[in-house]
C-alpha cells in the first residue's frame, strides 16, 4: 500500500507526534452538500451504494470542498445485512425498514455467512474507484457497523427509541441472539479484510447503539464480537473503535489492540483521555448540533477540543455524523479551525 | 405531614441505615397494568390527568397489587407547557405533539408564567385525594419536569432522536434559549411548591433529555435550572434530581443539595458511587428490557444490583420507566426481590 501524501491520519493513529491532528467528519459526504444531493434527487440510496463510479465520486466530494485529512467510503453498515439475504429498505423519512426482522431462533438459523467477494464486490470495485479519484492525496477509510448495532435494526426492523425488540432477543432467547451476533461478526470480518486487500488504509467501527446497555449487557452483547473483529484486523490496518454512549466501556476498549477509539461529546476531551488510560489515539468529540454556532464560536471550540485533548494522538472529528441543516460555511469553519490550530 | 406507616423511602432520602432498601418503578402506574388499561379504553391521557379521581386511582393502583415503597402521582410533565398556554397533544402512536412550537424569540416573549393554583389547581386535588386513598400506608412522591426536557418538546414539537430544532435554538439564539428556559423554571417552582403544599412527602425531577448536551452545554442549558428548583424545594420536601444519560453530571449534582440522585443503567452501581462521591442517596437503576428476562434471573440480577449500590443511602428503581410489554409476573418479581433482600 502506498503512503498518501498527506498522512497526518495514520501518523496520528500511530500515535506519532504532529504538526496538528488530522481533520475528518462522520458522515462528511452527506446531505449537508449541495453535490450530494444533486447526485442524490437523480439515484436512490442503495443505487448509490451500489455503483461504484457514484460511491466513489461521492465520497471524493468533501475532500474537493474543503480538503479533510482523510475520505471514508461512502456506503451504508445495511449493506452487510443484505449481503446476508436479510432484506433492506431505505424509506425516506423514515430510515432503515426490514420488511422481514430476525425475530425467533428459527428465524437466525435461517440467516447465513455470504461470500463478500460474490455479495460485496461492488464496494470493493468502489473502493478502487476512489483510489484511483484520490491519486495519492489522502487516505481512505473504509467502515463496518458493529455486530451489535447491525443486530438491532436486523431484529428491530427499523431505527427505535429503545430498540426494545432487539433487547428482547437478548434476553428471552441469548443463545438465538448470539448465533445471529456471530452470523454478523463472521461476515464483518470477511468483510473488511476484503475492503483492506483493496486498499484502505484504516477500517472504523461504528456501534451506534451501544450505549443503550448496561456495562454488564454490552460486554456480552457487543464487545466481544467487537473484540474478534479488532482482533482479526488489527494486523491489516488499524481499526478505530465508535462506540457512541460507551463511555464505560472505554477502558476495556483501549487494551483491544484497536488503534483509536472515537468518543461522542457527553464525555470530555479529559475525561475521555482519563477513562481510556491516556495513552490510546482518539477521535471526536464535537457536538454535531455545535455546528449552528456562528463560525467564531465554532473556531474557539475547536481549538479548546484539541487543547482538551491535546494536539499527538488525536484525530479531530465531530461526536457523530453531520446533520443535513448545517450550512456550508459552518462546517469549513471547523475544518479550518483545525488545520489552523498553532500548539 | 404525617409520617406514613411504612416509612422506607423516606428513610433512605435521609441517609438513614435500613433493614432493606425501599423499592418503587419509574412509571410504576402504567400501560404493564390491565386495571390501568381498563381506564385508558375510557379516559384519553389528558382526562385521566385532570381527573382528579381517575388520577389518584391510577395512582394508587400498583401500590394495591405490589405494594410498592413509594407511590408516585399520576400526571404526565407536559402539563406544565399547557398550563403556560402552549398547547400539548398527546397522539396515540406517536406521543408528545404541540402544534405551534416555540421557536423564535418572538413566540418565547409571547409564553407566560401562570398562576399555578389556577391552572394545575387539578394535580392538588389529585394528591388530596390520593392521600386519602392511600391512607397513610406509604409516601407519594410528585414529580416535574427538568426545563431543559420541557424545553426540548416546547421547541421540537414532539419527541426526537437528537431534538436537533431545540438544540439549534440554543446554539444560535441563547438568549431567547435561556428566557425560555427561565419561564419553564419560574412555572415550575412554583407548581412543585404548591405539590408539596397539598402534601406530596418528596418530589422527582426528570431530566430525560439532558444526555443529549455536552458536560458544558449541560450546565448551561440544563444543570443551571435544575439547581435553581433544588435550591426553592430543599428545605420544603426532599428532592431526588433524575438526568438520563447525565452520568457526566454526578459530581457536581451530589453537591446540590438533593437529597437523592437517580442514574440509568449504563452506569454501573460501583461507578454511580464513584461519580457521586459516595455520600448522597442513589436511585436507579434496572435496565427495563432486563425485566424481559425470566423472574429467576431478575431476582438474581436484582440482589447482585443492591449489593452493588450497598443496602443503604439506596431505593432500587429501574433506569427509566417500565415497559408496556412486560409480564405483571416479572414486575412482581423485580418488587419482592428487593423486599426479600437479606444483606
Amino acid at each position: 500500500m502506498n503512503t498518501p501524501k498527506n498522512d497526518l491520519f495514520l501518523r496520528a493513529l500511530r500515535g506519532e507526534t504532529v504538526s496538528r491532528p488530522p481533520v475528518w467528519m462522520m458522515r462528511q459526504a452527506g446531505r449537508y452538500l449541495p453535490e450530494f444531493i444533486a447526485l442524490r434527487e437523480q439515484y436512490d440510496f442503495f443505487t448509490r451504494c451500489q455503483t461504484p463510479e457514484l460511491a466513489s465520486e461521492i465520497t471524493v466530494q468533501p475532500i474537493r470542498r474543503y480538503g479533510m485529512d482523510a475520505a471514508i467510503l461512502f456506503s451504508d453498515i445495511l449493506v452487510v445485512p443484505q449481503a446476508m439475504d436479510i432484506e433492506v429498505e431505505m424509506k425516506p423519512g423514515v430510515g432503515p425498514w426490514l420488511p422481514n426482522p430476525v425475530r425467533t431462533a428459527a428465524d437466525v438459523a435461517r440467516v447465513g455467512v455470504p461470500d463478500v467477494e460474490d455479495r460485496l464486490g461492488y464496494v470493493m470495485e468502489a473502493i478502487r474507484m476512489t483510489l484511483d479519484k484520490l491519486d495519492g492525496a489522502v487516505p481512505l477509510i473504509g467502515f463496518a457497523g458493529a455486530p451489535w448495532t447491525i443486530f438491532c435494526y436486523t431484529v428491530q426492523g427499523q431505527g427505535s427509541k429503545n430498540f426494545d425488540q432487539a433487547k428482547a432477543l437478548c434476553f428471552t432467547d441469548p443463545e438465538a441472539a448470539h448465533a445471529l451476533l456471530q452470523k454478523i461478526t463472521d461476515t464483518t470480518i470477511a468483510y473488511l479484510k476484503a475492503k483492506v486487500a483493496a486498499g484502505v488504509h484504516a477500517v472504523q467501527l461504528f456501534d451506534s447503539w451501544g450505549g443503550m446497555l448496561s456495562p454488564g449487557d454490552y460486554r456480552e452483547f457487543s464487545w466481544q464480537y467487537l473484540q474478534q473483529i479488532v482482533d482479526a484486523l488489527k494486523d491489516l490496518a488499524p481499526v478505530i473503535a465508535f462506540a457512541k454512549g460507551c463511555w464505560f466501556a472505554l477502558e476495556e476498549m483501549a487494551g483491544s489492540g484497536a488503534a483509536a477509539l472515537g468518543v461522542d461529546w457527553t464525555v470530555s476531551p479529559q475525561e475521555a483521555r482519563r477513562l481510556s488510560g491516556g495513552k490510546i489515539t482518539l477521535q471526536g468529540n464535537f457536538d454535531p448540533s455545535r455546528l449552528l454556532s456562528p463560525p467564531q464560536t465554532i473556531r474557539a471550540m475547536v481549538h479548546e477540543m484539541i487543547r482538551g485533548f491535546g494536539k499527538d494522538r488525536y484525530i479531530a472529528n465531530l461526536g457523530h455524523g453531520i446533520l443535513p441543516n448545517i450550512p456550508l460555511e459552518h462546517a469549513g469553519a471547523f475544518i479550518k479551525a483545525v488545520q489552523e490550530y498553532e500548539g
